[in-house]
C-alpha cells in the first residue's frame, strides 16, 4: 500500500546499505558538539592559519582526530576528506571509493570569539555521490541531516525549502571568504551591492557556510552563495537542501561541482538562476588541484 | 561588609526604586516571545513599510499592542516610545518621565523570512537616562537583562565584554538598514570595506541591531556599528552592554545621543574609537525630528 502523505513526512528509518555509517555520523557529529561546546567554556590558544580571518585551533584538530579516527576504526576501507589534514598537505580527492568529507569546525573564526554559530559537518559520498549528510550546530543543538532519497531533517523535524521566485522578497545569504586582498574585497562587496540594487529584502552573513547552508534548507532563506568555500563546508548541506527540495548549483548556473570552491543555492531553480546571473566570479582555484 | 568578588557575580535583586517595572518588563518580554514564537509557526499576512527590508506584520502591532496596554494599565502616569506607534505618527520625544522604549519584534525581516534572529527589546528611561534594558532572544529563548548599576545577565548567568583593543583581532558586527538607494549602499559597503583593509577577522549582518548588541554585550563579539537604527533598538542593550563593562558612543566618537539613528558600541573604549574613526557618516536624521 502505498504511503499516505503524512507517513510520508516521517524520518524513513528502514535498513540501507549506507544505514550504519549514517547511525556513526550522528553519534560523532553530537560527541563532538559536545568537545566544541566544552572548548568554548574554556580558555583557547589560537594559532594563524593562512589569514587572521582563518583561524585554527587545537580543539578543530581534536574534533577532525576524533571523528576521522573513530570512523577509519569502523570503516577502514573508507577514504577520507577533511579540512585540517586538507591543510596540513593531504589530497583532496573524490574517488568512487566510499569517503567522508568532513569540516570539524565549520565557523572557526566564529568559535574563537564564541559568537554561538558553529557547527561540525560530515558528509558522505560513494561513487562520487553524495549519500548523506549530518551537520551538528552545536551551540543551539539543531542536528541536521539528509538522506539521498529520505528526506531533510532537523531534530526530526522534515525540512522544506522556501519555493520563493521573487528577488525582491528573497533573504539571501553569503560568506566574506578567506581572501581578503583589495582585489577580492572589491568583487566581494559588488556582487552584495548587485542583490541589493536588485531590491533583495536582506543579506546576512553569519560565519558559517554550513549553517547558512542549513538555514535555506529549512526556509529561513532563499537563496546563498559563496566565492572561497570548500567541499567540506559544502557535501553535507548539499544533500540536506536538496532532500529538502532545494537546488544547489554552480556560480555559472551550471551543476554543481563540489571541488569548485564556489556555489549557489537556492529554495527554487528560478531563483539560484537569478543569483547565479547576478555575480561576477571570484576565483578561488579548485580543491582537488592544491 | 565588603562583598567577594564571587558574591559579586550575584544578580542582585534589590528593592530599588524600578523594580516593580523591571519584573514587569521581564514578565511582558516572556510573553512576547511566547506570541512571536506561536506566530513563526504559522501562515504570516505580511504589509510593506517603507521599503522591503523594512517589514511591519501583524505580530508586530500585537506584541507591541500587549506591552504597551499591560505598562498603561500599571504605569499610567509613565510615557511611552515605541516603534509601531511612531511609524503610525507618535512624536518620539524623550523627557524626564518614566519613560519606556519598545521595539515589539527586532529583526521583522528575519520574522517574515523565519530566520531565527528575532527579538523583543524592552528599555526604561527616567530623567532621560536609562535605568534598565530586557532583551528576549525568542527564538533561542535567552533572555538578556541589564540594570543600572547591578549587572547584565543572560538566562541569569552574568555578561562580559570582550578586552579586545587591536582591531585585526576584532569581530564586527553591522547592519544594512532600511535606505537602499545607490548613494547610500555605496558608503554602506565603503564602511565595510574599510574595516575589512584595517583586517578586522571577521564581519557579520545578522539582521537584528538588538541581538548583535547583546552579542557584543556578551564577549562574542568586539564591536558594533550601524547607521539608520532607532531609539527602540538601542535603549534597552545600551544598559546591557554598559553594564557587562562596554561603551556605546555617537560615529562621531563623541558620547551618545539615542535619538541621533547611529551608534559605535564595543567592549573598550579604544575599539569604539578606532571603528568610529574608520566611519564615513550616512545621514539618518534624528528619531525626534520625524
Amino acid at each position: 500500500m502505498k504511503p499516505s502523505s503524512e507517513e510520508e513526512e516521517e524520518a524513513v528509518w528502514g535498513v540501507g546499505p549506507w544505514d550504519e555509517c549514517f547511525e556513526v555520523a550522528v553519534q560523532l557529529a553530537l560527541r563532538a558538539g559536545q568537545i566544541i561546546r566544552k572548548a568554548l567554556t574554556e580558555e583557547k590558544r589560537v594559532s594563524t592559519k593562512t589569514s587572521a580571518a582563518d583561524l585554527v585551533t587545537e580543539t578543530d584538530h581534536r574534533v577532525e582526530d576524533l571523528i576521522v579516527s573513530e570512523l577509519q576504526k569502523r570503516f577502514p576501507s573508507h577514504r577520507f576528506i577533511a579540512e585540517e589534514a586538507t591543510a596540513s598537505g593531504a589530497k583532496c580527492v573524490l574517488t568512487h571509493s566510499p569517503t567522508w568529507i568532513i569540516d570539524p569546525i565549520d565557523g572557526t573564526c566564529n568559535f574563537v570569539h564564541r559568537f554561538p554559530t558553529v557547527a561540525v559537518s560530515i558528509g558522505f559520498a560513494v561513487h562520487q555521490e553524495l549519500e548523506f549528510g549530518v551537520i551538528h550546530h552545536c551551540t543551539e543543538e539543531r542536528l541536521y541531516t539528509g538522506r539521498r532519497g529520505q528526506g531533510a531533517f532537523c531534530n526530526g523535524q522534515r525540512l522544506r525549502v522556501s519555493r520563493e521566485t521573487d528577488l525582491s522578497k528573497a533573504l539571501v545569504l553569503t560568506e566574506i571568504g578567506p581572501k581578503r586582498d583589495p582585489d577580492t574585497l572589491k568583487v566581494f562587496l559588488s556582487n552584495m551591492e548587485r542583490l541589493l540594487h536588485a531590491k533583495a529584502h536582506g543579506v546576512r552573513v553569519i560565519g558559517s557556510s554550513t549553517l547558512a547552508l542549513c538555514y535555506l534548507a529549512s526556509g529561513a532563506a532563499d537563496a546563498y552563495y559563496q566565492f572561497g568555500l570548500h567541499c567540506w563546508d559544502l557535501a553535507a548541506a548539499t544533500v540536506i537542501i536538496r532532500e529538502a527540495g532545494g537546488t544547489v548549483i554552480d556560480t555559472s548556473g551550471g551543476p554543481l561541482d563540489l571541488m569548485s570552491c564556489r556555489v549557489v543555492a537556492a529554495g527554487t531553480r528560478e531563483m539560484a538562476a537569478l543569483i547565479a546571473q547576478a555575480l561576477q566570479t571570484i576565483n578561488y582555484g579548485r580543491d582537488d588541484e592544491k
